[in-house]
């Protein structure tokens, strides 16, 4: 058994929640990281932290509502940003693994990714067409060697403004536990490869 | 127990094959029917012969191939079309069906709406999100009087130009038997409504 | 296209409720109906309006509760009724179908059957059970002509003794559109099967 | 974020395969293992490595063939031995869980837990009811810290007799790879707990 180790990682729609610890995580695993995010400045202490590069980029969006209030406007851009978008990236990467052999792509889903809630129709959309995409991809790229994995992130993530209550300990997802998960499915090694995977607080209701 | 009637239906993305089937098979159970076509002038004698009115639209396309080889601007396209496309429409329906206190949308899926199939990540995607749409929009105006259904088509349909061989009777799918599933659907009283049903040729590996 | 007929249907499991419905959709619609139940006395009334046979068979049964606290006893039974009953049953029909070259089986599931819920173990266990054997069964035999579907019932069915509330009309699936469904798929043409379908009432939560 | 850390492991079915590479995990991770196998003489040599103790205890089996031909006598076999041996196993491991406060229990699944095959529906039966019995457990024991998770083995698992070959490399699943994504599970905080993942190799067709 030999795990998986890549040298690099980029991780896109980096904010301050799950992706600084996705960057802390892979960092700390020895990869180089880069952030591309909407906002790159507000990245610039976790960048100094991880040493990581920066880029420009506006990948996430969501729109809720009743479904006949609905601005086509926004419902057009939450597809295009984050499937669309979604699919560009995915792309863009693939290329450079596929000529390069290997690599791992990782999509972050949610339970809106396999279930369609109601005033969210446009969330739904995005998010199952990601999953429909991270599917075809890995049936496609999996036997050239690239790792696509498919992430359904079921509960709240812990951030500075959301805490949870003290009642009800870990409650919301905890973004270093979230990494820890990404981080063991991309060292998996190519016998035993997971393409999707579920991950949820103790207590959340499914 | 009262069966559903409605007074009128709108075929959107018709041509010469199931949205034929469907316009007969509803217009033979009472139905005004309407057919909505990229080219409206090819559903002239269909329309003859329904009784129905016709209107220019395009709402369907599809892309394959390698992934690292897809053209960004037909996957666009294809989601465009698809997924945005079948959200204009359906929120253009809803509002009327709301606000008139009842009505049926059903949704003609595939099995690429389940499963994303390599060589054909736009496709996957656009079927995923109206999917996604489906469900969302089901849980959201079932309550509502609104009946949502997503069709899981999988297999060939039988068409003039696509025939099935001698030696495999029936291994398309015939589309006056899909448009039956449709009718009885869209029949069913609300007290037990099928959100989701599969149709699929006796010999259809799945 | 020609609908599907059959001449004559078995119902397992025959109570006051579904079964009963079903008898006189099948009967009404020229099949010769017989009927299995653990308590065939009961049916008499039933057997006398539809024309009905009636067997004596033990085939359900369910047990609820908190996990650690389910009597095995009661466990390895429901198991043993529901699931090992259910293929007994199954392949005595298939049996008799294959050799005749057609038939249907339709299995009644329920949201247990693709869901397990807390407190009810040994009902997942056996809903679940008998989707498997479904799914298997309809690989195998579909392409010799045996039409095998799996029906999700996901609610509660009206009956003498269970009655809706008046400002929640319709809130239970009422016992003759279930039928009506039944009888749908049996008269699907082999170009386009049904293996599984949903129903439930318009304003489920699901 | 505290990683869960559990001081003994029971490993329900024990061969040469994937439960001696689990023992190895697990004693290196520094639990006290305990081997239940139904020829416990066969796990001297690995219970000498590992520290392991070992029982006697009868859990597995299977039924392959026609479906009109199986032997009902396998079949219930194999009903009773699977689910239900799974299901007394689970029930007493929880008990003391439950007592304890905290706990583990991971069922080892298959493809044919989430897709019923042809020619093997006692297989699909019995799979089908532990992924029910898991989801059950799960969302019954979780809010009461006990992390149920199922893993879905899709593919051959490399072993002594089952090489694969040259000119395929990767292609049977590595059993330390799989103890490894056990282990990773095992340690997740109660935060971010996976209750379903997958596992095939990279060249696998799903």
């Amino acid at each position: 058994m030999s795990a998986m180790t890549y040298t690099s990682a980029l991780i896109v729609g980096a904010g301050s929640g799950l992706s600084a610890s996705l960057a802390r995580a892979f960092a700390k695993a020895g990869m180089r990281v880069a952030l591309a995010a909407r906002a790159p400045d507000k990245l610039a202490k976790l960048a100094q932290e991880t040493g990581a590069e920066t880029y420009a980029c506006d990948a996430s969006d969501r729109t809720r509502g009743p479904f006949i209030d609905l601005d086509p406007v926004e419902v057009e851009k939450a597809i295009a940003v984050t499937a669309f978008g979604g699919f560009l990236v995915a792309q863009a990467a693939a290329r450079r693994m596929v000529a390069a052999g290997h690599g791992a792509i990782l999509f972050t889903g949610a339970s809106a990714s396999v279930k369609g809630y109601a005033q969210s129709a446009p969330f739904a959309m995005a998010k199952f067409a990601l999953r429909g995409l991270a599917q075809s991809m890995a049936r496609e790229l999996s036997p050239q060697g690239i790792h696509v994995a498919h992430f359904v992130i079921d509960g709240g993530i812990r951030s500075a403004r959301r805490i949870e209550p003290a009642d009800k300990p870990d409650s919301l997802l905890d973004p270093d536990a979230i990494a820890a998960s990404y981080l063991h499915v991309l060292q998996q090694p190519r016998s035993a490869w997971t393409q999707e995977l579920e991950l949820r607080p103790w207590v959340e209701k499914f």
